[in-house]
């Protein structure tokens, strides 16, 4: 696949507290709100890995053409991290973080967001 | 798997640039030393994923009992985003960002390192 990037993208990092458990237990209904998300902000989906950890636990990276996407989650805390960066352009993937925050309404949220200059 | 994670983890979001022209354009190289510097910091590596784009340009995601790894390159500006997330405590990942740097010898860095909270 040809995909040529630009030489500044958009890296988001954010940890979401408060999650509801029921929501926060079932993979595939994150998973879902994951690959819908990404389609927000016109993402290329290469491929994805996930995990389901024992006795709880999930975690899911996605492989983009814009580069990746992961979340981690932790039922213990109540609490989910996403991280996301695009090498597409500036601001890119905020559409997706803000359809995920709208599905999971977290109780509180700490957000980086930052550009990414890869030439230099 | 079980895997029980603490309340702070680390991060680290760095470019290198200036990467030999030759390394940066050895897919089956860099996937070796990213699981070689997994090993510094005796990660568990649950499965990878990859991608080679044409005509250039090479993506690994890394899924791991403690989070995730990432690396995209940019033949074209001479450059590897390297993103490593770890939730087992503070720090973890140092050694593997630093065995990484070693072996790729870049010109320049943009670094940035920072604890994640998951417990609040």
């Amino acid at each position: 696949m040809k995909f040529t990037s630009s030489s500044i993208g958009h890296e988001i990092s954010a940890v979401i507290y408060g999650v509801d458990k029921k929501l926060i237990n079932d993979a595939n209904f994150l998973k879902g709100i994951v690959m819908d998300a990404l389609k927000k902000d016109k993402f290329t989906i290469l491929k994805y890995i996930d995990h389901k950890f024992s006795p709880r636990g999930y975690t899911l990276n996605v492989l983009l053409s814009e580069s990746h996407l992961a979340i981690h989650t932790y039922p213990e805390h109540g609490s989910i991290y996403f991280g996301l960066y695009s090498c597409k352009c500036r601001g890119h993937g905020k559409q997706a973080y803000e359809y995920f925050i709208k599905k999971l309404k977290p109780r509180d949220i700490m957000v980086d967001m930052k550009d990414i200059v890869v030439k230099k």
